[in-house]
């Protein structure tokens, strides 16, 4: 069965660019992977008027509505107030909620102020959502042809409650669970990926199914969601042909990291990695050291942004230097090296390149990279032409050196 | 006088969470700035038969609907026909777009297709946007009770087009230009930023300013726009009254970057920093290397994760390190110095902490973090103890590495 399913947000703060919205795109997010497309989302400031206007709206047009804010204990939040109201209804007071907040507050050594006894008041019949995550619970009522879900608008608390209410009422209507599946790559534009699924995408076979992708630059994520019966097996059918057709550009799935699954790698072999960045200046240090845990895996980066630095810290030769320029595959390969023998590692990851927006020539124009990855069996070097500006240059080049150092590790 | 406004963005990939609609906040906070708070924000997918019903309802109720999207080449490109329709008048097309469509695929090399012909073709009566970032122009109609201007939904394009359209007609519309300010702090959290400006948000001197503030943690943006007459002298005393406030935790105002004025304030002193980073791990370095021209100013990072590479490669004393632990102040104070003497330049700065989640003690919990300036005139160093996750104490420890230099550049 289909289902119609609405987000409405209410806030300020959320209309004046202060605050963005990030619930909803991770809503909706998991709603396609439960086989559901939202038809509308709508973002409303704290005005009553307003407010109840919306609520109308939307109730009358969804099955579903996820309404997000306005369960603060301001007087600008307004949600409960105007559900009863446009429902015809009184807010009465919820005992359990009210011991729960007043628990919370003391547990945080805070004083609960009167205020916060509004957060506890919900039209009566409402089903009501304890929040493990904050004070405010969420409710769900009736309202005209809708079930409509009130949640608060923090996102830990709003995702919380949504994986723990909405998803799973959701999945119940639907009748059967759809199979979802993410695939990533690197290596590969999104218009390439595009093209090169068609065949997939147009295979009588994979009728109805959903395919989708998310560009997380310079990553491509491809994504599937099969419904109805023997949705497992069709997903997992379809994975294989994606497999098939991408090859090791594929470098996990699901909610694996590309720097987590290398730190993760390197720790199970008891390995380490070095690295040496010039034109990345950092970025590629920061990507691995982001991950918990990284220390175990990593004792040392260099960004040797100055040709005195790389041949100070990490031992290029001068002439190599001045014979091959900066930008050069020698120079990426005696990064490597440099890196690798000073911190004693497995594995050292050399990058060398022009950035922009200054600094190109005819012969190396901006976006022009080296790579090398130095290893136990000697150093390998890629050469690169990105395109795009500084910020996409360094994430393309940071990248792809985590690539190199992934490829490796399957051999 | 005052102005209702909303927005209305359609794309199926808005719906799905495949790509986050950042258009709308950028406008929400331009539109903020020129003295309008948008009404509702409204997000429909490719459907005629929505996309028509929120045309209808938006153009009904508000003083001007910006809309987004659907002025592609393809089938779900939906803006120009419904519009037309919704205003029962034809699509008629438009030479000179159409001229300027043609130009600009035979500049690129490309071949233009039949589809794109479509992209010229407006309802009539049309007020038509060259677009000079992109292939398809947008338009604007009187539709309703609303002014609707059609804008493409890239978002150079998108953001070109309301720069050059929407916000001038805006302040024609409004008749007096207001002015608008914003003053970046550090060093003190969003709450307590709120509550010390209450005197002055509730100063009846500033009545009718409207006053708002962004978070970029670990920075806190102060936002006022003044409309009306003496606009202008009227922001400049509120921006006096603030930095009286506040003193030196204001860095910048207006589209000022910390990092980018860092750069720039060194380049001119002809003066360079080094860097030394273990908790860090190489994000502090990233920041300062994601300016253009960063490589006048920073020869040399290094990201000494393992205390073996603090004292291999930054010559701290291995006594050091077993007697004060790595994160403690000398050890703070033997990175930049050791950074500083390497690269030979004149600031150094040296991190080093616990970013958690694991590695914490009773002495040095997870957020600990010691750090050190080394300059002409000695090093001074400063102990934290941040908040929150990984990421929240690099953050917050890298810009205050940048903001310990900022002050040191003022003196």
């Amino acid at each position: 069965m289909s289902l119609s399913v609405e987000l409405l947000a209410t806030g300020d703060e959320l209309l004046t660019g202060q605050v963005v919205d990030t619930n909803s795109p991770w809503l909706m997010d998991r709603l396609w992977d439960a086989g559901v497309m939202v038809g509308r989302k709508t973002l409303v400031g704290d005005d009553r008027e307003v407010l109840e206007a919306a609520l109308r709206e939307t109730t009358g047009r969804a099955d579903l509505v996820i309404m997000s804010g306005g369960l603060g204990p301001t007087e600008d939040d307004l949600t409960a107030e105007c559900v009863a109201r446009v429902m015809g209804l009184p807010l009465e007071p919820h005992a359990p909620s009210l011991a729960a907040i007043a628990e919370r507050f003391q547990r945080m050594g805070r004083t609960m102020t009167p205020n916060n006894a509004k957060q506890a008041r919900f039209p009566r019949g409402a089903t009501i959502h304890p929040n493990r995550w904050g004070t405010a619970p969420g409710f769900t009522v009736q309202l005209g042809r809708a079930a409509l879900t009130c949640l608060p608008g923090v996102p830990a608390e709003y995702r919380g409650l949504a994986e723990e209410v909405v998803l799973p009422w959701v999945a119940a209507r639907l009748g059967s669970a759809p199979a979802a599946r993410v695939l990533k790559l690197l290596g590969l534009g999104e218009s390439a990926a595009d093209q090169a699924m068609r065949p997939v995408m147009d295979d009588p076979a994979h009728r109805g199914v959903r395919f989708g992708y998310r560009a997380h630059f310079p990553e491509v994520h491809l994504k599937w969601t099969v419904t109805g019966p023997g949705a497992e097996p069709r997903a997992a059918a379809i994975e294989a042909a994606v497999r098939a057709l991408f090859g090791d550009a594929v470098w996990g799935s699901g909610k694996e990291e590309l720097a987590a699954l290398l730190v993760a790698r390197l720790a199970a072999r008891r390995e380490k990695v070095a690295l040496a960045e010039s034109c990345t200046g950092g970025l590629l240090a920061s990507l691995v050291t982001a991950v918990p845990g990284a220390s175990a895996v990593l004792d040392l980066g260099v960004v040797a942004y100055a040709n005195e630095m790389k041949t100070r810290v990490l031992g290029v030769e001068e002439a190599l230097l001045g014979a091959s320029g900066a930008v050069s595959e020698p120079v990426a390969r005696a990064l490597a090296e440099g890196a690798r023998s000073i911190a004693g590692a497995t594995w050292g990851l050399g990058i060398t390149g022009i950035a922009g927006p200054d600094g190109g020539t005819p012969e190396k124009p901006v976006g022009t990279v080296h790579l090398a990855l130095a290893g136990p069996g000697g150093t390998e070097a890629v050469a690169r032409l990105y395109r795009g500006d500084r910020e996409r240059v360094r994430r393309a080049a940071a990248f792809e050196a985590l690539d190199l150092l992934r490829r490796a590790l399957l051999r």
